[in-house]
């Protein structure tokens, strides 16, 4: 059994957990994020792809109820002693089995709050789940409170951060090795997911980023990898991932000469999260960061190439995506605090020009500057 | 851009999913699949992490709703020509949206069916869905309605299973390779990927399962990668993918020493392979499969050391989970068909003697005997 934190810092959690439940009225939280179940206890799988719960009673105690092949994953992952199956048969009904394990915990009559935006719980489960304990309980969504309480990173977090982030390092150095005339975006991808796992990484949320040519101006994955031309663009976003902590780079690299125009892309990509990190203060709306990156980048007349966005927090995170919350978009209230980890992305994809560029890191918020994580410069590099 | 099938081939897909429609009174269908959009038009993305929908009116036309950062996604890397665009903002209300563009298609007052079980559709965003288009049209559960038509794979979507599945034995070589006493998990498991990658092949659907010692007894992936004994066992479950279809193997690799037990569940769970395998005929219940997998494992004395399921189909999926539908547990009812693809695992985790054993490779269904697709012999190999 390995848990990655020690058993004081899993008990603080789960006294700010119930402490924030008690303060929104909750006699227990029915958590089907993962994110909060390997937050709170360790527990580590991907089987949230299945009805999945943890429940946190009001006493502090909690119970998983999960499938057969995770029993032994939450032995072997997590501090987690009360582990209930329930068993694959046509027209399982996991959620009737979630409301009798209510029942025996004394739930009945309560009100307890639920994490229904969870890609552990999709809207089929969901309803379901309602069903099931419609006149039982008193329902209530509780999405956002371990959310919330996962913001701000404890120094043990810090540090998987600050490794996930020379990970990162590691990747984007074998990304500037082998981008060239003629290279291979699979020999590439290979080479920088590979820099991660040979360090005792993970894999990422979701998929790294890799597109040239036409498709450098995407930032999603896709299939079917090409080889690089002989004047060409490689546009890269992605993780290094450690202990599930996320550190995100971006960058586009040109290849062969160097358009003017994409020169002044990247330099007000550069600008703007200089002005970024400016408006990244404790206490001030995360909203303002969006503002100080659109204001940049309409200032260098490349309003209509950017996006509505402009990064987000990052953490202990589960697939299909690594982007944690809260998110930097215009008016976003939410304030900044020391110890929020955030990935900022500049991103400008010039549909008239064919032309991307982009420049991503990631930072720790402090009481002044922002703490970067890279080790990597911030200057345009060209093959 | 780039799609990875024939129109006529997108053409005579979408035709199944009208008829399908028109069989179940549906005048249109509100997709949040991945996988529906990947089959139905090329649509390649993540972005299925925030709400999207594909809807597919009766009349035969398309029109996506999602956000900004995937407009150049679906057009670059599908058929779809209405892409609309909902805008991140404090109290956002992309269900709304949803209703509008409806309401635009005609299909106020019609009968419209659902993708409730999706990771596209989370419960939260399933009750504003609902409460958007409560008393504007009457909504019905259609999960599988698509998923059904993707059960039996097409000559061009099998000649990609057998690609991923050459991907997968490419990974298996590079495992055996590296395995041995003192190797580093870390290590193995970037060659592994790395060989995928190399051969233009994707990310899987979730991660590639490596654990040793106590940790080989586990399904599913974890952080925290270590050093091999000089007596140990590897268990690896991966997936060659290739435009996103998915060929799977499993095995467990002892290292040093072999105890004859756990030479006996190899035994058993070769033969409980050959079982299925002579199980799974067209026409047959594929609950079948499963009993045929139990009666074997328990005659040689493994029945406290099975699961209760021993596989599943597979097909092109997304995050988090590379299950596709169906799945072998008992009284299955679904028949299998000539061109289904699947997944047979044999896994014996046996907690009292803290050793592993698996065995599992992925097969076509044929009108006789099902289709090996890997070329790595069915043998103990141990380092």
């Amino acid at each position: 059994m390995a848990l990655h934190f020690e058993r004081a810092e899993f008990a603080a959690r789960r006294d700010r957990t119930l402490a924030a439940m008690a303060e929104a009225g909750l006699d227990g939280l029915l958590m089907f994020k993962q994110e909060s179940m390997f937050w709170l206890t360790g527990y580590d799988t991907f089987g949230f792809c299945f009805f999945q719960c943890l429940y946190l009673d009001a006493d502090g105690s909690f119970v998983l109820l999960t499938r057969a092949p995770d029993l032994r994953q939450a032995r072997n992952t997590s501090l987690i002693e009360d582990i209930r199956i329930w068993v694959d048969r046509d027209g399982a009904t996991p959620a009737d089995d979630l409301r009798d394990l209510l029942a025996e915990k004394g739930a009945k009559g309560r009100r307890l709050g639920v994490e229904y935006d969870s890609y552990g719980l999709n809207a089929r489960n969901g309803k379901r789940l309602d069903a099931a304990l419609d006149g039982f309980a008193a329902l209530a969504d509780a999405s956002e409170l371990v959310s919330r309480l996962r913001m701000v990173k404890s120094p043990a977090e810090l540090a998987y951060v600050r490794r996930a982030a020379e990970l990162a390092d590691d990747a984007l150095e074998e990304a500037h090795r082998l981008t060239g005339p003629g290279a291979d975006e699979g020999d590439i991808l290979a080479a920088m997911q590979g820099a991660v796992f040979k360090g005792g990484g993970d894999y990422p949320g979701n998929e790294f980023i890799i597109g040239s040519g036409p498709d450098a101006l995407l930032c999603r994955y896709f299939t079917g990898r090409r080889r690089l031309g002989s004047t060409d663009q490689l546009t890269l976003e992605f993780a290094g991932a450690y202990r599930h902590y996320h550190a995100c780079l971006m960058r586009t690299i040109p290849v062969g000469p160097v358009p003017d125009h994409q020169r002044r892309m990247f330099d007000a990509c550069a600008a703007a999260l200089e002005a970024c990190k400016g408006a990244l203060r404790p206490g001030r709306p995360i909203g303002e960061v969006f503002d100080a990156h659109a204001r940049v980048m309409d200032g260098h007349g490349f309003r209509h190439a950017r996006l509505n966005a402009c990064g987000y927090s990052l953490g202990a995170v589960f697939a299909p995506i690594w982007m944690d919350y809260p998110m930097f978009y215009h008016a976003n209230p939410e304030p900044a605090a020391p110890g929020m980890v955030f990935f900022l992305h500049m991103i400008l994809m010039d549909s008239e020009a064919d032309l991307a560029m982009t420049l991503g890191e990631t930072v720790i918020v402090t009481d002044g500057e922002p703490e970067r994580l890279s080790r990597m410069p911030l200057e345009l590099v060209c093959r």
